[in-house]
């Protein structure tokens, strides 16, 4: 049995598909954001522009969440020192849980270390509490979901994505009796389409199942109040559970989920990965109150986002690059291969300062790999036609092709 | 199918044991600590003290932490924007793994959201790594590592606690050409014992077996640099991979392993946990930062942690109160009951300002409830003797039984 062996195949692997991860080493720069600075060992740090987080709205440099965040540090020190049972349930957690609870229009909300602990615990906890329950899950959900899934030791079956006559046929071909929890995503964020989530929860009615959905990439963004698209569709209300994070458009770190009283009790009691953890940082959560409390009331943000996202999309589409389709913020170009898409990466990053990150296997299937643009409220216009620009010189330089517009 | 009533059954079973859990709802004062405000939501917050916070060393409001995530946040902002692999990637990041590899001596390591995710992901993706490989554990391993073994979905061998002769009888069991993977904690965190590291070790090297330390109740508190028991015992160069917790001793949050290069490497590029997460917020890791550099030069919190422990356990134990054997800086007091545990922690809270929290099932064995006492450098000899007469007052009160001393 060697040991060493096994692992030196396992990164030969990733080698040999042109998939080993290099993580690019940068700091962004706060009130100048999306500017950043690339640390690549020499000659100090280059100036780059960030096209590749999501921090959406560019919450985490807003003055509101960074004096939340500074007061809190000073009144009550670093971390929380515990789990929530166990000296770490500060004052502001107990106030994020009613802010997200009313965010959503439910009865509570619990927090979690991330987003990915929120679907796999919460979908594990679920899985565990239900007897013979079957999970119904749409084909590209998030591997955090998936591990929830998996780990609840339920049953699973796979819907094709956003085909909801696959999913009735699958819903239907159950017993009556056997509890049934489906699971979705509402902003898919690898291609940016959306579910639909009215006629999946006339399924869930009819079929007598549970709604589990993932807004992570949606909370803060979508819905006058920044509840996602469940409170764009007028949809919240139908669904049980509704997961989001705090690491993107809040901007800060942490995950939650919102649903009436009795399942966030359940979840809270008896969810390993809830209750044997550090909760989080109170200086985080005095950040997300600030965050949540802001967009709740201010869409200049959200309005702001939807336009730098069409002007990219027309620019990339107008200079003939292969922007797919999308109807939300996501920005995603085609390259269908990880070698390609890690050079295109590597030129614009060392030639033109331009930071966007290759999108490989397993984060999205083999053969359709490729770069994911977010814009957000603070790339202007100019920086938008430089990007296009620099694009279309490497595709030229690359030989790739462009689409002529009809 | 009625879900509610499934949830409401499974909420009254908590009841029902006497196990339904409360969260203290409290914020410490950064500066004064272990002293702290409880909201009981009357009245304004209640003075209280702090005796279960996992913050042992008190580092949480050291002025070092506290000016280096307050620069932090002004630098670069609030989170971090994205994965590891895509904008998260802060030279933050960069350096507080190095710094954490050089403290255990080994040539990697690599952050996780949490101490649960470490162990969980960490121990998912080896088992998922070696074919067939088998798990031995522990019996009161935690909660986090059981999850990792199981959702890895290898064999597991579960050993009786610290009995290495059981230990011995696993391994000799197994074919010789089988992948083995031994994991433990060194710091058993509810009753303060410390595993036999080099005996493991021993068998490790007898029986070609991998070596993994949850080291999370010991980083920052043993050993010259506070690289845990096991550098205390100068083993750290016989463990494969050591855990540890960044929210614990550290004071701030977050987890990660220290290994050699390969190891890491692997899981980098495998464990989903690490991948598809938003890493931690570079406040955080400052913060961490600057209080792995102090606790690799300063012992004097250590030190005087270690006095306070000692200290508190002798007067309780001159006292005749039920002070659990303890070889750490845990000091556990045994009920063996859920309610009167609890009666106990709300007399002390109420009546004492002490905020102790019962530990109960799942946390604990049925029947071996306690009280669970952290006291650190931070809280004084009068704090003691003032927490051992509450005590005493309560057993009487309670007619529990004190112990004569001999």
């Amino acid at each position: 049995m060697n040991y060493n062996q096994i692992f030196d195949q396992a990164i030969d692997r990733l080698h040999a598909e042109g998939r080993y991860r290099v993580f690019i080493d940068i700091l962004r720069n706060k009130g100048a954001y999306p500017n950043a600075r690339c640390f690549a060992g020499h000659n100090g740090p280059k100036p780059i522009t960030v096209w590749c987080s999501n921090d959406y709205l560019a919450m985490g440099q807003h003055p509101k969440v960074i004096e939340a965040m500074e007061s809190a540090l000073h009144d009550v020190g670093a971390g929380s020192g515990g789990t929530r049972n166990i000296g770490g349930n500060t004052h502001y957690h107990v106030d994020l849980e009613y802010e997200l609870a009313d965010l959503h229009d439910k009865e509570g909300a619990l927090l979690f270390t991330s987003g990915y602990v929120s679907n796999d615990t919460t979908l594990t906890t679920l899985g565990k509490l239900l007897p013979g329950c079957v999970i119904f899950s749409d084909e590209l959900n998030h591997a955090s979901m998936i591990a929830g899934i998996r780990n609840s030791g339920c049953e699973k079956r796979v819907w094709r994505h956003n085909d909801i006559a696959h999913l009735e046929e699958l819903l239907a071909a159950e017993d009556e009796a056997t509890p049934k929890l489906i699971a979705f995503e509402s902003v898919y964020s690898m291609d940016g389409d959306v579910a639909p989530i009215h006629a999946i929860c006339d399924l869930a009615d009819k079929y007598n199942a549970l709604t589990y959905i993932d807004e992570v990439h949606a909370v803060g963004m979508y819905g006058a109040r920044g509840g996602g698209i469940s409170e764009r569709d007028d949809a919240a209300s139908r669904i049980d559970i509704i997961e989001g994070t705090l690491g993107k458009a809040f901007g800060v770190m942490g995950g939650y989920i919102a649903a009436d009283k009795r399942i966030i009790d359940c979840v809270r009691s008896y969810a390993p990965g809830f209750i044997f953890t550090t909760s989080l940082s109170p200086v985080l959560v005095a950040g997300v109150l600030a965050s949540v409390r802001h967009l709740k009331s201010s869409s200049a943000e959200r309005d702001a986002q939807q336009a730098s996202a069409a002007f990219l999309k027309d620019a990339m589409r107008d200079a003939g690059l292969p922007v797919m389709d999308s109807t939300t913020h996501i920005v995603p170009l085609m390259v269908g291969d990880p070698v390609r898409a890690k050079k295109i990466s590597d030129i614009l990053l060392a030639e033109y300062g331009v930071y966007v990150q290759p999108i490989n296997f397993p984060t999205v299937p083999r053969g359709t790999e490729r770069l994911r643009f977010t814009p957000g409220p603070a790339h202007t216009e100019q920086m938008m036609s430089d990007l296009v620009g620099a694009l279309v010189e490497i595709w030229d330089r690359l030989e790739l092709e462009l689409r002529k517009a009809a």
